[in-house]
């Protein structure tokens, strides 16, 4: 099966279009209204479905109840995903009781911090010594990890996941990790996604003021 | 000027690593120590660096300090950037006291929210009422704004936002956001981040049972 992140990402789009067509009342869809709701051509969302061997009726619609099931199917959505957090510093703090992550059937088992101050094993969300990270990732047979902690303490963290059997991490230190061969790490750099605006907008505003 | 997002992501990745290396105690970089710590290819990093003009010495060296104020003066870090946060819920109080940005030259000079019980004036980054945003951002000047507010509130922020003369916005609403036509938008979907790691955990679960 061809699939690389950009589609999966798309996919993720998708659905989230579709949530909010349903919401507005929608029963079926058209590749226009999620080309217009992701930001891609009709035909690239035709493409990705096709991959899936998810097709519309003749006349290119889709029944909307039944493509959202097919892409949560896909993504992995109709089972709850349990997670961990390492790190309950204010990334992992907010993403702990991140709104988001409840509605799309994700759920944080538990966060794990090495500063007793931060720790809270009786919250709902319980938040625990870093040192019961391992055994607890083996007793719950965890798949996917959060890295929110300083930078230094990433390489470490990641490598305590690896022994215990974690398959994949989003990881918002600064630093690129590198897991086993088998993991799937997403790094998130929130430094570099707005150093990103801030270089387009002078870049734009070097070219204007050159122009003149 | 040939350049795209990939490539100043990357040129953010050399950026952090550069520090790194210096605070290792380095005083000379070579291609491939920026590879390494990039995860791409020595090829890469010095076809990137000519895109800016920036070469190295004859056996392919670099001058660290030299490097990183390169870098900084390309990235628009030589000064201050002042950004605006609208949305004082999880992400955007994480957001506000991140010591990414400001390590990075980032400022934020004040959130905003519709809410008065999240308002603070008078705390060191003031949380203000909404309805200062497009004041502030004419009075200051700003060209930046994060935009962390609930799906439902995000176009009627980045229309705010367009109005008053913001020219780039980092967005962590689940809706792709479309500004004005010189507007910088980068959408970054926390969840979907996930989604990706979980998918392609999932994936590889499946093809290993498929296998046996």
């Amino acid at each position: 099966m061809v699939t690389n992140k950009a589609c999966i990402v798309r996919l993720s789009r998708y659905k989230n279009a579709l949530s909010r067509l349903k919401s507005l009342g929608f029963v079926k869809v058209f590749s226009d209204n999620l080309a217009d709701a992701a930001d891609v051509t009709p035909s690239q969302v035709r493409k990705d479905f096709s991959i899936f061997g998810v097709t519309g009726n003749r006349r290119g619609g889709y029944v909307l109840d039944e493509l959202i099931e097919r892409l949560n199917r896909i993504l992995g959505k109709n089972v709850t995903q349990n997670v961990v957090i390492v790190g309950a510093g204010r990334i992992g703090s907010a993403l702990m009781k991140y709104k988001g992550f409840e509605k799309e059937n994700i759920k944080v088992l538990a966060v794990f911090d090495s500063e007793p101050a931060k720790q809270d094993p009786k919250a709902d969300t319980p938040i625990l010594p870093i040192e019961q990270l391992e055994g607890f990732i083996r007793k719950h047979h965890i798949k996917i990890g959060i890295i929110a902690v300083p930078d230094i303490a990433a390489t470490e963290v990641m490598s305590i996941m690896n022994n215990a059997g974690i398959k994949g991490v989003l990881n918002f230190a600064s630093i690129r990790l590198k897991g086993g061969e088998e993991t799937v790490i997403n790094n998130v750099n929130l430094v570099s996604e707005l150093e990103n605006v801030i270089y387009f907008v002078n870049a734009s505003e070097k070219s204007k003021k050159g122009g003149k």
